[in-house]
C-alpha cells in the first residue's frame, strides 16, 4: 500500500483525543471530489475546491476534526492556506498539491499555531495508512469509526448527522490502486454518489462541510464496471456506518421505491419518506403506520402516484393495496420491526421499471436531548 | 348572523366527544377552497374538490372529527356522497350544494350509519354560528380550539400537525358577509393563504385532508384591501393557534427573511430554516445556535446566499455579521429565548426589499413521545 498517514493532538476536542491527520502518498493521487451544496461554506470547502476544480492530482491533504472553520471569514481562508503551506513544506511539495478538510464546531478562529504544530508532528510519524485509525482521527461526535474494504478499493469516513452544538459534518475518503483516466473517475465518483452519500438522511439538514473523495494510486488496471462495484460497495457501507451512528438513532429504515417511471420520481419519493418525521418516529416506536407512509408518498408534489395501484410493504409485509389497507395483522408487522434493527419499507408504484434506496435513521429522544441540551 | 350550525356525537372519538358538525346558510355562500396538493387524498377532499372545481355557490357543509375516511378506496368515496346526500334531504337542497370534509385516523371505514344517523340530529338542531363550539366539534388532538375574529371576518379551525397514529389534517373556515365577486375573493384567499396556512409547519409533514375555505354570505359593501386585511387577520391567527398547539410544542419561532431579492428566495429560505431539525432544537433548547440558522438558510441550494452580507439576529440580538460571529453575549441571548414563548429568528440578506415570514414550533421531547409511542 503506497498511501501513508500520520497523526498528532493539536488540542482542539475537549476529550484530548488525536484530532489531526495527514494523508500522504508518494505517487501523485488523481482526485475527482464532491462538496456540500450549502452556500454557507466552511472556509476549507472553499479552498480544496478551488484547487480540485482547476487541477487533478494531488500528493496529500490534511483533516483536523473538533473545529470546522467556518463562519470564520478571511481569517478562516488564510488559516486553511497555511495548513496546505505546512504540509507541503514538511513533504517538498508545492501547496496546490494539498488538500484541507475540516469538521468540529461553527464560528470559533483556529487556534492555528497548535494546529502548524500538530501538523509537523503528523508529517514526521508516517506509516501505512490504518482506515481504523484514520477515522477516529477525524471523528467528532461518532460513536464508532467507519471503513470499509472491497478488492478493488477501501475507505474511511466520519459523520453522525450535524450533530451537537455546532457540530458538523460528513466526510469521506475512498482509495482505489485502480488506474483509471480523470473522465472515467468522475463518472464513477458522481454515479456512486448519488446512490450512497447523496441517498442517506438523518436530520435532513445539509452540513457547510460536507465532502467525498475518491482518489486513485493509478498502479493497476481493472475493467470500470468492477472498479464501480467495488467503490460503490466501500461508499454505501460507510453511507449505511453513518445513518447507523445518527444521534440517538436505534434503527436504519432502507427505504425503497420501486417500479417507478423514472429514477428521479422514484428518489424523489424515497427522500420524502425517508425525510418524514412521522415516518422516522413510528420506525422508533415499531409502529407499522403505512397511513404514513402513504402521505409522505403522496407529497412528492411534483410526481403524482396513482394510490389505487401503489402497493406498500413494511418487511415482507403487504399493509397497502388497491387503495384500501391490506388487511394483515399489524401486531406480527410491529414485531418485526421491534426485533429488527434494519427494516426495509417498499412502495412499488407499479407503473414502470425504475427504483431507488434511501437510508434513513428513526427519530428519537436521544435526538432530541443531543441537540437541544447540549446547548453552547 | 345567517350562518347557522348543528353539531352531533356519531362515536367516532375514543373520548366520545362531539364529532359531528354541520354548517348552514339561508343565503348561498360563496365559496372559494383549497386543499392539500398530497396526491394521496382522502375521499372527503377529492369528492368536495370535484364540486368546487366546479361550482361557486353551496349552501352547507359538513365535517367528521376522529376518522379522515383515507386510504379507504371507492367505498370511502360513496361515503363522502352519502354524507353529502343527507344533509341535503334535512334541508331540501340539491347534493351538490353540500361540502364534506373528514379528520382523523386514515385507512378506518366510516361507520357510515352511525353518521348518517349523527347528521340527521346536528341537521334538527341549529343555532347560531358558534365559533368555539364549532372547532370543539371538528378538533382530533388539538389542545384547546382554534377560532378569530376581525370586523369583516370570523372564523375556526383545527389543527396541531398530522399528529398522533393516523391522526391528521388542519382544517380551517373563514367567513366574511362581504359582497365580492368570485374571482376577487378567490385571489384574495389565495394571497392570504401564501402567508398564512402556506408559511407554518410543525413536523413539515403534508396532510392526506388539508383544506381552508372562505365563504362569503354576500351581505354587505367593503373596499377589498379591508376584507383582504381582515381575512388575513383571521387566517394568521387561526394559523398561529395551530403552530403553538404544535404536538409538544412549547415555542414558536418567528423565521423573519428580511431584504432579499424575491419573495420566491426569501420564501425558500424562510421555509429552510423553519424546518431545519437543527433550528428546532435549538429553539426547544434555547441555544442561541446562529450556526444551525446560517447552515440552513445557505441550504436553499437554488438560491445562493452571500454569507459575507448576511445578518442574523434573535430577537434584537445581533449573532452574526460581515462572514463571522457579532460577538455578542449569548448567555443574554439564551435568557431570551428560555424567558419568551415567541421568539423572532431574523436573517437579514441586504440584497433587495422582499421578505417572508414562516412560522415554526420546536421539536420536542414531546414530539417524539406523541408520535412514536402512541402506536396504533
Amino acid at each position: 500500500m503506497s498511501v501513508l498517514m500520520g497523526t498528532a493532538k493539536a488540542g482542539l476536542k475537549p476529550s484530548g483525543r488525536t484530532d489531526l491527520l495527514v494523508v500522504y502518498s508518494e505517487k501523485p493521487f488523481l482526485v475527482s471530489a464532491v462538496y456540500t451544496k450549502n452556500h454557507f461554506k466552511a472556509a476549507p470547502v472553499i479552498y480544496s475546491k478551488r484547487l480540485t476544480d482547476r487541477r487533478t492530482h494531488f500528493r496529500a491533504f490534511v483533516v483536523n476534526s473538533g473545529n470546522a472553520n467556518c463562519g470564520t471569514g478571511k481569517e478562516g481562508l488564510r488559516h486553511a492556506e497555511m495548513m496546505a503551506e505546512r504540509v507541503a513544506q514538511n513533504f517538498g511539495l508545492e501547496p496546490e498539491e494539498v488538500l484541507v478538510f475540516s469538521t468540529g464546531i461553527i464560528g470559533v478562529p483556529l487556534p492555528i499555531e497548535r494546529v502548524l504544530r500538530a501538523i509537523d508532528e503528523a508529517c514526521s510519524s508516517l506509516g501505512p495508512l490504518d482506515l481504523r485509525r484514520a477515522s477516529e482521527a477525524i471523528s467528532t461526535t461518532d460513536a464508532y469509526p467507519k471503513y470499509a474494504e472491497a478488492p478493488l478499493a477501501y475507505g474511511f469516513g466520519k459523520g453522525a448527522g450535524m450533530i451537537h452544538p455546532n457540530m458538523a459534518t460528513m466526510l469521506a475518503f475512498v482509495f482505489t490502486p485502480v488506474k483509471v483516466d480523470f473522465e472515467t473517475l468522475r463518472r464513477l465518483h458522481l454515479e456512486v454518489n448519488e446512490r450512497t452519500f447523496n441517498s442517506i438522511t438523518v436530520d435532513g439538514c445539509t452540513s457547510t462541510n460536507d465532502s467525498f473523495l475518491v482518489l486513485s494510486t493509478l498502479e493497476g488496471e481493472a475493467d470500470p464496471a468492477d472498479l464501480k462495484k467495488d467503490l460503490y460497495s466501500v461508499a454505501l457501507s460507510i453511507a449505511k456506518q453513518i445513518v447507523a451512528d445518527g444521534e440517538g438513532a436505534t434503527k436504519v429504515g432502507v427505504v425503497e421505491v420501486l417500479k417507478a417511471e423514472s429514477e428521479e420520481k422514484a428518489r424523489a419519493i424515497a427522500e420524502k419518506i425517508a425525510t418524514s418525521l412521522l415516518v422516522k418516529t413510528a420506525l422508533f416506536g415499531a409502529d407499522p403506520n403505512w397511513g404514513r407512509i402513504a402521505a409522505a408518498a403522496g407529497s412528492a408534489f411534483d410526481y403524482p402516484i396513482d394510490p389505487d395501484r401503489m402497493e406498500i410493504y413494511v418487511g415482507d409485509f403487504l399493509l397497502f393495496k388497491d387503495g384500501r389497507p391490506a388487511g394483515t395483522d399489524l401486531e406480527r408487522v410491529a414485531e418485526f420491526m421491534r426485533t429488527h434493527k434494519e427494516v426495509p419499507i417498499r412502495v412499488v408504484l407499479n407503473e414502470g421499471d425504475a427504483s431507488w434506496t434511501y437510508y434513513t435513521s428513526d427519530l428519537t429522544y436521544d435526538y432530541v436531548r443531543l441537540n437541544a441540551e447540549y446547548t453552547t
